[in-house]
C-alpha cells in the first residue's frame, strides 16, 4: 500500500485507527479458551467487529512469540486472515527488530515474504545496513523508532550531540535512505509537544503513534502537533479497545471503543479540512 | 551459568569460543536436505562435533524467524538438544529485542521461559524499562549491546554528547540497571581499539565479541584490549566454521576450523596467565 492510498483509506473511514493486536493469551474471554487457537479465535473476532473503523492493524510480535513456534503460528495465521478479508488494512508487525545488514535482510524476507505484511518497526541503534534492508521490497514500509513513548526513552534519545538530541539524528540521518513513501516513524504521544520538532524535521513522513489512552497520550494533542497534510499519522490504541470488556460482548465493546475512537478522529479530520 | 562457572567453562575448554548458530536452509550440505529438519539436523552435527571446542553456542534468531513457525520450532529444538546434552554450553538468542517495559517482559518470557536460553542480545534504543524485565530473572543474562561490528554503526553509536560517545553513555547508563553478573555487552571486533575504552568502562563485565573472522576483525587485538582477569570475552564467529565446507565433511571440517580458533586461544589464555 503507497502514501496516497494510506490517505484515501484515512478520508474513507474517517479515521487515522491503528488497532493494536496485543493479543494476551491470559486476557482472552473464557468463552474462547477452548478454541483450538484461542489467540486467533480472538484475533479473528476482534477484527471482524472493527475493520470499518481502522485503517491498520499492529501485531505486537512479543506477545505471539511468547508463546514459542505455536504462537508464531498464530500470528502467520492472524496476518492471513487480515489480507484476504480485509486487503484494504495496512498491516504493521511491531517487531523493534535491527541487525547487521544480512541478518536484517533476514528478518525483512521474514516478515515481507513470509508473513507478507505491509510494515515493520525497526530500531536505529544499529545504523543504515540495520534498516536498509527492509526498504528493498517496493510497496512495504519501514517504521523507525525514533521518539518513544516509555520512561526509558529519556535514557539515550534525548542526549544531545552536535546533530541535536538522539531522536532527531535518526530523524535527520534516516532520511538519507528512505522516503515518505516507504518510511514512517515511531513517535509516542506521551511527550505531544516533542511531536512538534519530529513534525518539523519530518514534515512529509507518516507518524505511528502509540501511547494514546493506556500510555496517557491525548489524541487531540497528537493531532495538533502531528498532522500534516495528508493526514500523516496512525494513532495506535491497543488495550482500550481489544480488552474493552473481559466478558462474551469484548467484541462488541471493542467495537463500541473503536468508534468513540474514530468519532473523535474524524472530527479532528473535519477541523484540519481533510474530509 | 553464573560468571564463575563460565570462567571454569574457559578455563575447562581452553578457549573463550562462541559458535554462531546462524545456519541458512540454503546453505545446509545436499546430504540434509532430505531430512525432515535440515536446520535441526544441521545444528546437530556442528554442535555434536565442536561441543568440546567452545563455551557457547549463539543462534542468530533472524535465519530461523525467516523460516517463519517452522523455523521457531527448529530453533527451539535446538536450544532443546543443546540443554539435554550438553547443559555445560551458554546458549545464546540473538535477538536483538527491545521494547516497551511490559512488552520487553513478554520477549523475556519468550526466551528464558519458553525457550530456556541462558542470554538474549538487546537494544539499548528504548532505555531501562526495555533492559530491565531481562533482568529479573535469576542467572540469566542480557547482554546490551554497545559498539556493534556493523558500518552502520558509526552513524549513531559514535555521536558525542556531554555524557561520551553514545555508546559510552550506553555502557555508563546500564551499569545502574545490572551487574557483571547478569549483564554482558556486545562489542565489535572490527574496531579492536575501540575495545580498549570499552574495557575501561566496563571492567568487570564480560564481553560478546562478534566480527572475528568473517568481519575481519583480528582475535589477538581482542584479547589485547579486552580481556580481563576472568577472560571476560565470549568471541563469537559463525560462518567461518559453520560453513567451512559445503560437502559432506560439513562436520569433520567445522571442527577443524573450531580446532584452530580454540588453540589460538588457549596461546593468548596461556600468555596472560589465565590457564
Amino acid at each position: 500500500m503507497d502514501r496516497k492510498q494510506l490517505f484515501e483509506q484515512i478520508q474513507q473511514k474517517r479515521g487515522f485507527l491503528c488497532i493494536g493486536l496485543d493479543t494476551d493469551v491470559h486476557k482472552i474471554p473464557p468463552a474462547l479458551k477452548d478454541a483450538s487457537d484461542p489467540v486467533f479465535a480472538f484475533n479473528q473476532e476482534i477484527i471482524d467487529a472493527t475493520h470499518d473503523l481502522c485503517v491498520a492493524y499492529k501485531p505486537n510480535v512479543a506477545f505471539y512469540e511468547s508463546l514459542g513456534a505455536a504462537g508464531w503460528l498464530s500470528l502467520e495465521k492472524t496476518v492471513r486472515y487480515i489480507r484476504e478479508k480485509y486487503p484494504e488494512q495496512l498491516v504493521i508487525a511491531d517487531a523493534k527488530r535491527g541487525d547487521i545488514g544480512n541478518t536484517s535482510g533476514l528478518y525483512a524476507r521474514a516478515f515481507f515474504e513470509k508473513m507478507d505484511v505491509d510494515a515493520v518497526t525497526v530500531a536505529p541503534y544499529m545504523g543504515e545496513d540495520s534498516v536498509k534492508p527492509f526498504l528493498a521490497y517496493p510497496g512495504r514500509w519501514v517504521i523507525v523508532l525514533a521518539l518513544t513513548s516509555n520512561k526509558g526513552a529519556s535514557d539515550f534519545q534525548f542526549l544531545r550531540s552536535e546533530a541535536g538530541l538522539l531522536f532527531e539524528s535518526v530523524l535527520k540521518t534516516s532520511q538519507k535512505w528512505g522516503t515518505p513513501d516507504n518510511m514512517m516513524y515511531v513517535a509516542g504521544a506521551t511527550r505531544a509537544q516533542k511531536l512538534k520538532e519530529v513534525r518539523e524535521l519530518a514534515p512529509g513522513h507518516f507518524l505511528l503513534v502509540p501511547g494514546v489512552g493506556a500510555q496517557g497520550g491525548s489524541l487531540q494533542e497528537v493531532a495538533r502537533y502531528g498532522m500534516n497534510a495528508q493526514c500523516g499519522l496512525l494513532v495506535n490504541s491497543s488495550r482500550a479497545i481489544i480488552y474493552a470488556s473481559d466478558g462474551a460482548d469484548f467484541a462488541q465493546k471493542a467495537r463500541d471503543a473503536a468508534t468513540d475512537v474514530q468519532l473523535e478522529m474524524e472530527g479532528l479530520l473535519l477541523e484540519a479540512g481533510l474530509l
